[in-house]
């Protein structure tokens, strides 16, 4: 039988693809060279019925296709030189929720000092918000997905499961201005922790945990050729999120699986801790290993598997 | 009654949306200042319903994404660095149609010297694509859509109309494969001949054609705050398109408003044209005027309406 997308799933796919284009580098962004300085250029397509439930503003689509672009730039140590948004709406959209989801495309880039500088608009039968970001970074600051060794200490921004909570609270309770929905809806691209983690020396490896904590890991483990152990007392949660949650258990699946949480996860040399905290707020939740992605609970071990948002894996 | 999108049409809510955004400038890119040089950045998105006729090979359909994008730098007289692509897929699609989609893309990334560097990867109901165009140009070369003066003479590289005269073809006989329906499915961004304008020193303004010949002399009119003739006997024409089209007037009809054609239309100095002729293989169509745009016609000018392909129009 002929094979479908829907058979092999996103990660299968995408390095099917990245054969294809001769791709060898997975990072947030692609690098280019450009003499004194990188730059990093990525891109990220969201629509309606993936993307956005059916009670986020459209203020809110627009804030969070420009942030999760700019959380590429900042997972790479790199500062915004602005950004692009190609739009598809559907023909019967009012002009109404236009202006406020362009209002909302500027007004994250304007947060972040940036602009959207151009683009393109299509009448598509589906909302569809594909941005694309450009940033800079210099040369011996840049921060990859490869690069972290064993002993490093892995660590994260923030707090986590937040967005899989405020998911939960805008599909049941149809609400999108709550303080959960909006870490989900209005996400914050972590670039002045990006930039001072970059600066700060201590940084050995980076990504953004947008596809959930466990499939994060295992990508910067992947990265890196080795693996992680963390502890799950030490990871972040909020009080909200310790609330929303029904039981420990469903609590623990919204932190590691759920994803959206756009926080920085990344390696810092033991010897650069103190260096890494005096360049952001950030919590020390696990260890770089030899091999394997693991997860401590209460003394016992067990592997923590890549699950969390995939595409083409409803 | 509240208005909708598809009340006003792609220009006026393109007019309403760069006013949000707070753009002035109307070029094929976006301009970045990088020192020595402008970068210089686009964005184009395609999708199955609205820019690939049912008979379009997955490899064009991948082809016309990185050509179209390219040929927005062509159109500033830029040097690519690279291409990014966002592709959303229906899940139900079959793993070949994939890799012959991004071979596409990569064939025409490369035919031109670049490569595609990355990309995000959806599941989408309806296909769609959006390409994204990184390129350099040095200060003093930008050619832009803003320039021409006043006696200037109006040039285009290649032929107009195949494009159209194309898209009859592969809609009313299921051809993607002759001449024509390869002129709109995989066009040539004219790349090389936008640098060798550039550096002819002899181009005053400079844009695609894509949108037909009648809106693109009305945007080269309007960003330059003047006026065009054009004759109609001189517009160059290929055998195959006077071939396919039924009368003479259907004919012009293909020339003048079809669009997809992907030719550059640009402006040269009176004293340059040698120069703009050692560059390339241009045509002269006519010449910049005070106001007003026009073709000229057995002796008979008439103005030429701003009519071609729109978005939100159908």
């Amino acid at each position: 039988m002929t094979r479908k997308c829907a058979d092999l799933g996103e990660r299968q796919l995408v390095r099917k693809i990245t054969k294809i284009l001769g791709i060898t580098e997975k990072d947030d962004c692609a690098v280019l060279d450009a003499g004194d300085r990188y730059l990093v250029w990525t891109t990220d397509m969201l629509h309606r019925e993936t993307d956005f439930p059916p009670a986020a503003t459209p203020w809110q689509m627009g804030w969070m296709t420009a942030a999760v672009n700019l959380s590429d730039l900042a997972a790479m140590g790199a500062e915004p030189l602005g950004l692009l948004v190609a739009v598809g709406v559907p023909p019967d959209a009012e002009i109404g929720f236009l202006d406020e989801l362009f209002s909302g495309l500027r007004d994250c880039a304007r947060r972040y000092g940036t602009e959207i500088l151009g683009g393109d608009l299509d009448s598509h039968r589906e909302l569809t918000l594909t941005g694309s970001a450009l940033g800079q970074v210099e040369k011996d600051l840049i921060l990859r997905r490869r690069g972290a060794h064993p002993g490093d200490l892995v660590c994260t921004t923030g707090s986590l499961g937040s967005a899989g909570a405020g998911l939960r609270q805008v599909l049941d309770q149809g609400l999108a201005k709550t303080e959960l929905a909006k870490r989900l809806l209005e996400p914050v691209p972590r670039l002045v922790e990006g930039r001072a983690l970059a600066r700060s020396g201590a940084v050995t490896a980076m990504m953004d945990n947008s596809d959930g904590l466990a499939l994060s890991l295992s990508d910067l483990a992947e990265a890196s050729g080795l693996g992680f152990v963390v502890r799950e007392d030490l990871i972040p949660v909020s009080a909200e999120v310790e609330e929303a949650a029904k039981t420990g258990e469903d609590m623990i699946g919204l932190v590691l699986h759920a994803g959206g949480d756009f926080e920085l996860l990344f390696s810092v040399r033991p010897d650069g801790i103190e260096a890494a905290r005096e360049a952001c707020d950030l919590t020390v939740i696990g260890v770089a290993v030899e091999e394997g992605v693991w997860i401590e609970s209460g003394g016992i071990m067990r592997p923590l598997l890549p699950k969390g948002y995939e595409h083409f894996r409803p």
